[in-house]
């Protein structure tokens, strides 16, 4: 079969089977769900030794250290995804609610019912988690599911969808409610966002290339997640210690995922004994970088170009503006920001309000860390990443954002 | 200037302006199209001496009938275009709404806060009441708007738009919030449809090339609007007199609009009475089309084609199918449909369930015509088209699909 006949008749097959999928009782949802998680930590033997294949070949690329600590799996985190696909089976589910109902004039009654969205495609990098976590998250959403992994994890996504495989079929349902691509060509991602008929959204995870290329090429739908180019605004009524302790656990506790802190914003009032205290807590691990105001106060450390206004270092980097007001804030991060997670730290109640209203980004802080941006923090139970765009789901994308809604109308008779 | 410029020059003007926009309380947003729609009534007989430049043009070319029809205004449709503008100012507006609002364990405290999308573009043909219907829904969501309509209608869209201008600022605010494409080249569109860093949607409104083509190749997210191939299933439970009503209301009461009905499927067990009576009905207004079984019972009648079963006719032409059982029904509509509105007549309510359940549409409908799927209909009051996608919006497109939401949350020095 060529390539092309390939891509399509799997992702056909997905479409196919949706209908069906889509009116299975949430019970039965978390069945499936139930079986895959107890099949995962009974095959993890198989897993890891699939695992280890990948991970011996990624060495001899000589991938980096980060790269391959993304694609190693151990007993512990099988057990780890396999707990999270629990949490999954546990949600609660909204599917076949009418969110709400109503009758007009004519009579008719008109009620808004959600339903999944159908097929879902997935296109992600090395990570094999995500195979796991994304099959988990659209079965429990009532959608079927295409997925395409990086060809770094091939052996591990292909011993993880078959333990997913032998699980539905185990719970008494077709395999084919996931579909996944066991060749790797590039070409296989070209194929797949042509198939608009087949496909209701596309999801890409991984780095900006992979998901600006998709973005300009798909005729799917997508829904964009990724780029986290966050900010905290330290104010002029502040409190220091509560910006200090943010500022760093913001930085710090994680600085490789998209809700860590790239720059902070400082006002000037507060700039000379706040950034001596940030300086003393963070110079041994984090590389400050200032404008010019800033050095005034920390010669010490490196300029700021105009670049690291827009960069999301994903690393131990902060840079460093000083504003002389909230507008100037506001006007910096509404302009170089990526509309993902923003802060203020104040204790001034017209300042918070100005703030909350005026930031445009999914998430808008007051007096907490931007690491709260996430499915399971934001109380959602998981996530299938992080959404930067406006239509359809901002922020954190649960369960219930893979679902949409169908309108039902009940009449007796009416013409227009 | 180059072109690239003006479309980049015009498309960031309503972006820098779109956060402040997104601000003015809802009663400005009412004063704005109040007086909109009075402007339009003042200065009708600028309006129609513009339009009329478009109507001569049009029939120099020799445009047909009914396109020449959706161009040409009158002092009536001047007046019914500015009835709607008020229609649509005092809606109710949810903008600031916090639709939830949740405590987590750790005390953050996150709400769901309705916003504007930012800017919106509409991409559309002939028609000039576009240019006022599309600019007050934005108007009323609190989004700017970019405005590209069709080359045969510049005169009237431009003579629009400066009544709308005038109005804006008689109000009190900038006239940016409206962008419009004086330029009528057909690059205009494909620079616009590149600038995603300036606008969040954009909306084609017009035939199914233009939508193909905005769909292939926008890098700016889609809501898509427009084909409407609708059945009506008769069942074997069917009302017969209220099954005859309803197809001849669905289909001739417009038939050139998406919701009008383009396939009726019939119950085997019902087919010869209800399709001699409908016959009878429709003769001389119709031209029916059957498929094999249903030409047994009307050989007077045309064949259908494979083709017909996917064709959106907009006309006075009807294709009928006989089934032998609501699955079969099913499965031809979820098949060949577009996903848009689908009636069941029935009095049975098992079957009445498995249709509502299965029919995979954005409007599924028991015992009424297929004619209701309608902004105004619906209680919306108005719409910006009927979407056929499952993203962010489905049905009818009103103010409330024209917003999306942010994350605000509440801390008191959180970190995680």
């Amino acid at each position: 079969m060529n390539l092309e006949d390939y891509v399509v008749e799997k992702t056909k097959k997905a479409k196919e089977i949706s209908g069906e999928f889509s009116l299975i009782s949430d019970s039965c949802r978390k069945d499936i769900l139930n079986k895959i998680a107890s099949e995962l930590r009974n095959n993890s033997n198989y897993i890891l030794l699939e695992n280890q294949k990948d991970v011996s070949s990624a060495k001899e690329k000589g991938i980096s250290k980060a790269l391959l600590d993304r694609l190693k799996l151990n007993e512990e985190r099988v057990f780890s995804i396999s707990k999270s696909v629990e949490k999954v089976a546990n949600l609660s589910s909204t599917l076949g609610n009418i969110v709400k109902m109503w009758k007009r004039p004519n009579g008719l009654m008109i009620g808004k019912m959600v339903v999944p969205l159908g097929v879902i495609a997935i296109i992600y990098e090395a990570r094999p988690n995500v195979t796991v976590d994304a099959a988990a998250l659209c079965i429990k959403s009532g959608n079927t599911i295409v997925l395409r992994g990086g060809s770094e994890a091939i052996n591990s996504n292909k011993a993880l969808v078959n333990v997913i495989h032998s699980a539905i079929e185990k719970a008494g349902f077709s395999k084919e409610i996931v579909q996944f691509f066991d060749v790797t060509d590039r070409k296989v991602v070209d194929e797949l966002i042509k198939l608009y008929q087949y496909v209701d959204v596309l999801i890409p995870r991984g780095g900006p290339s992979l998901i600006n290329y998709i973005i300009e090429n798909s005729r799917i739908p997508v829904i964009q997640t990724g780029a986290g180019n966050c900010h905290i605004y330290v104010d002029k009524y502040a409190d220091i210690n509560k910006a200090l302790k943010i500022v760093e656990n913001a930085k710090v506790s994680r600085p490789s995922v998209c809700n860590a802190v790239e720059t902070i914003l400082v006002h000037n009032s507060v700039a000379e004994e706040f950034l001596e205290k940030l300086y003393e807590i963070l110079k041994n691990e984090v590389e400050l970088r200032g404008c010019e105001k800033t050095l005034e106060i920390l010669p010490q450390i490196k300029p700021a170009s105009n670049d690291d206004w827009t960069t999301e270092y994903l690393d131990y980097i902060l840079a460093i503006k000083i504003v002389k007001d909230i507008e100037n804030a506001i006007q910096h991060i509404n302009t170089y920001g990526s509309k993902h997670s923003d802060a203020i730290i104040t204790e001034d109640y017209p300042t918070i309000i100005k703030f909350l209203n005026e930031i445009d980004s999914a998430a808008v802080y007051v007096n907490a860390s931007t690491r709260f941006t996430d499915g399971e923090e934001f109380g959602f139970g998981a996530e299938i990443g992080i959404s930067t765009q406006k239509l359809h789901v901002r922020g954190p994308v649960g369960v219930e954002d893979l679902t949409t809604y169908k309108y039902i109308i009940l009449g007796n008779g009416q013409v227009r």
